[in-house]
């Protein structure tokens, strides 16, 4: 394979095996599978989805959700508060598609119900716990409010209460993800019951996280799963234990630029533009901004024990190894960086190299 | 101004001010002023530095090379180790224009020498304390191997020394940074002695980061000095006492989509994807990703003591505030973030909004 810069690889057939693995997870807890598209923003991986049968999806931003509508998908959640400044771009995509809004506050509502020219579906955000965006679940005055306002108004139906319970990713066990994820959905039965009592007719629940969509094995509460970066999955779900080393379909190929005999470092080209600044804090407390593997036949090879990345700058990547593997390694060599974060990485090297 | 997404906002006075005097330092002392365009990236910037006759630049990529090539820049350093894997696009760009590459081992010059097909000139990175790349400045045999190789070979000329001096980031007074400039610059001093008592004809001596050139007053002791931060500054740079706040040249300006008034937080469309993720460690051990203006006239006011940037996911920032703030903030405002590191966020944002 011939790679010149910092490049994306994608193992196909890991891609194949994680999408079958939830795609068959959704299908026996009977829910609706929405992949999150922001983790790979990649065409040629939203087939892999479609050939699985996936066609309904999620993205994070207006932007995507015009990229993806022109590569022919037609049911799109835009997972974001809605932005009321896009409103144009956003009546423009209504229009062209089934379209779902995600809402925090009656005046976002009423902004849409003075300005939305098609029909859309909106769903409320609420916050089981992550402390990020969304009603707090405990307010349900104001989420009973929400949702009343949509129902009444023409153009918007309510499509249901929906959560990114992210405060999976500062789980210390499986165990405490799994805890996570039944207070999220127990939270949000107790918010749909009040719902329903109180006239609203259908309250449909969309959950999200890898973490817990990975982890549980029973998602039959919910009606959607909206997972995305199980796709690729990398060093933060390996350490939540969310996926194995061996479910990991990325790595960035780096070409070996410098050595340091002295430090035992090697410096590749590949930095903070390629793999983001994302770091994981290891147990002897130094910061991990990627993993190492040596490149195995057309791929790469498994992560090895003694080797990290240690620090990146704009375009340099400093690899703390041993001297054994400094002796291995030439310049002109590519190594591999297993990223911390997927998304961030595929989001910066957009044309990546797919390997069957 | 009309913002509808994450936007880049740049102030040109602040620009051309920094650039002014930047220039005029340069001029005072007697050295070739060479700024570093990975800053910015931006043709339009690129202008304001030819206005002030500034016609030789340093880069960080073979691309970013190719990128100001065709803008018309033709004296270019790309200040990072040769990546041979690359070494088609270098000799086409070497057939283009005046290039200056770096070298930190005679394994890489035996490989220009095979390779190579137009002039070059080569520099010999030096590693002065920072310890990322470079050969470290104790290792004098080797700088001079080096030397003694690229003066031997046709179509190599040896430029000099390059160093980039970059643990004045980690610098805790602006004395220090005054303490490892001195050192730094008396370290390649003390190699050129060397390398002329061994015959080298001429040793130039190129100087670059920001923190250095910013604080130092009398640079006259390098020939060459690469600067490229300073052109926006940030709060990085703020904190090291590079520069004032009103130095601050760049802004990203982003929607406010979410209020929590529970926890005094505003959520704004605008997070790793556009500003990165590097942060400050605060006085209380608070992790500061950014810290927050508003809008005043044209352009953003003064920075906000009270407000900063607590967390960023993928698209979504979190901003800690006060009540009365958050009283004044409607979805849909322009909330102004500075950013920790310009280079990270305007590599991200590369459509700015350039303001008089």
């Amino acid at each position: 394979m011939r790679i010149e810069k910092p490049t994306l690889v994608v193992d196909s057939a890991r891609v194949e095996r994680n999408i079958q693995r939830m795609a068959d997870k959704a299908v026996k807890s009977g829910v609706v599978f929405r992949p999150h598209f922001k983790t790979h923003q990649s065409p040629v991986i939203g087939e892999f989805f479609r050939k699985k049968g996936v066609n309904k999806i999620t993205v994070s931003s207006v932007d995507m959700a015009f990229f993806f509508a022109e590569e022919g998908w037609d049911d799109i959640t835009i997972a974001f508060p809605v932005n009321i400044l896009q409103i144009d771009r956003i009546n423009q995509l209504a229009g062209m598609i089934k379209l779902h809004l995600l809402v925090e506050s009656t005046e976002t509502i009423r902004f849409l119900a003075d300005h939305i020219t098609d029909h859309v579906s909106v769903w409320i955000e609420v916050d089981t716990g992550q402390k990020r965006s969304g009603i707090d679940a405990e307010d349900k005055d104001s989420i009973l409010n929400c949702a009343s306002a949509i129902e009444a108004l023409k153009n918007l139906s309510f499509g249901g209460l929906l959560t990114h319970a992210g405060h999976t990713y500062r789980a210390s066990s499986t165990e405490e993800i799994k805890r996570i994820y039944a207070d999220s959905i127990k939270k949000l039965n107790s918010l749909r019951d009040k719902l329903l009592r109180k006239g609203i007719k259908e309250v449909k629940l969309s959950v999200g996280d890898t973490p817990s969509c990975s982890i549980v094995e029973d998602l039959s509460e919910a009606d959607e799963i909206r997972p995305g970066n199980f796709v690729y999955y990398d060093l933060k779900q390996l350490e939540l234990g969310s996926c194995k080393e061996e479910d990991i379909a990325v790595a960035v190929g780096c070409p070996v630029v410098a050595k340091c005999p002295r430090r035992n470092e090697v410096i590749v080209y590949g930095g903070a533009v390629h793999l983001s600044k994302e770091h994981l804090v290891d147990s002897r407390n130094c910061k991990i901004f990627g993993r190492i593997a040596m490149e195995s036949g057309e791929k790469w090879g498994t992560v090895l024990d003694d080797s990290y990345v240690s620090s990146l700058s704009q375009e340099h990547g400093v690899i703390k190894t041993t001297p054994e593997i400094l002796n291995q390694v030439n310049r002109g060599d590519i190594l591999y960086i297993i990223p911390v974060h997927s998304c961030l990485a595929a989001n910066l090297l957009r044309d990546p190299l797919i390997l069957p």
